[in-house]
């Protein structure tokens, strides 16, 4: 329990100084996430060795360009748990339709009751990313999944060669306007708030 | 000769197409274009097939999310010309250096002069490419490189699955409030929009 404590304090710990309020995470959620470490232990010296799966430092500036990279992370967690799940001792036929504690007679697992925790724990929270993903960054995902065919692109192929070819004049002619509106745009909107600002 | 005009139609067709002016093509490279189209030949019916290399359909909707899909398209271009160069054969030592078609008489090439003029053609193209990457999309090149990285988490290893599971809090709150700060944002451009714009 004391240990569940210690998470707990460090969770918290975690998210102050990531300074981020706390006000979006669900308590089911938190608890869950809790239990999950229980499972998947670490220590304070790899906590702290100043290494994150996921960094940082690009979920600063550009809010578009969060947006988008926030998109990859959470694609990236669901792979991740998906791959984890996959890793768990298969469960009993029991187990696995009432997800009950009590049904730990399976012959096919190790150890089917933590297994069985740890796997509807996994799955809850691959359902909330899941939702995330669905309900605020489907148009990032959506980028994300076409950025992902252009390396598919067949470059050995002797048709392909020519036709990217055939279709640059377009593309550059595109890339070189788009930078530019976009340019345009910024100073737009820099110039409206300035207007807006009252002067001080 | 006839050919020759033939694609320039084709590429002035191909511009109005796309309703893109063709302001921003220089001269020189709409020449080195349709030079290299000389080498890497496509019919009509490859031209046509409504297949793109290159999506458009991606090239519509919000800008942000059009300049980061750029950001990719001009990647994978930069790539298929580095190894269409490769697929040359390999320039004889004078003609490497001096890239003069006169340079016809080394011994390691099928066709000197030819794959000389294509290869030179080729490095024209993919410095143009490189100077508009690193020019107009040096941010979105950032994130997809950034994006590239999360592929190589390992998902096997137990210490970055515990070490995922623990960031996972404030990545879901940060994911959460960057989606609500980016929904009313917009909406608070939208009202400025509105409160410019005299009604009719």
């Amino acid at each position: 329990m004391g240990s569940v404590m210690r998470k707990v304090v460090c969770l918290l710990a975690w998210l102050s100084v990531g300074q981020v309020s706390g006000s979006y995470l669900p308590q089911d959620m938190n608890r869950t996430l809790q239990d999950l470490l229980q499972h998947y232990k670490i220590s304070k010296s790899d906590i702290y060795d100043g290494k994150h799966v996921f960094p940082k430092e690009e979920l600063k500036g550009k809010m578009e360009s969060q947006m988008l990279f926030m998109g990859g992370v959470l694609e990236a967690y669901e792979k991740l748990i998906v791959h984890m799940l996959k890793e768990l001792p298969t469960p009993s036929p029991l187990s696995a339709t009432s997800g009950d504690k009590a049904d730990t007679s399976g012959p096919s697992t190790a150890e089917p009751s933590a297994a069985g925790d740890t796997r509807s724990n996994l799955i809850k929270v691959l359902q909330k990313i899941r939702e995330l993903k669905q309900h605020s960054y489907k148009e990032q995902v959506k980028i994300l999944h076409e950025l992902q065919k252009l390396k598919h692109i067949e470059m050995d192929n002797i048709k392909v060669q020519g036709k990217a070819l055939w279709e640059l004049p377009w593309i550059y002619e595109k890339a070189n306007s788009l930078a530019d509106n976009v340019m345009r745009r910024r100073r737009k909107r820099a110039a409206i708030t300035a207007t807006k600002t009252p002067a001080k």
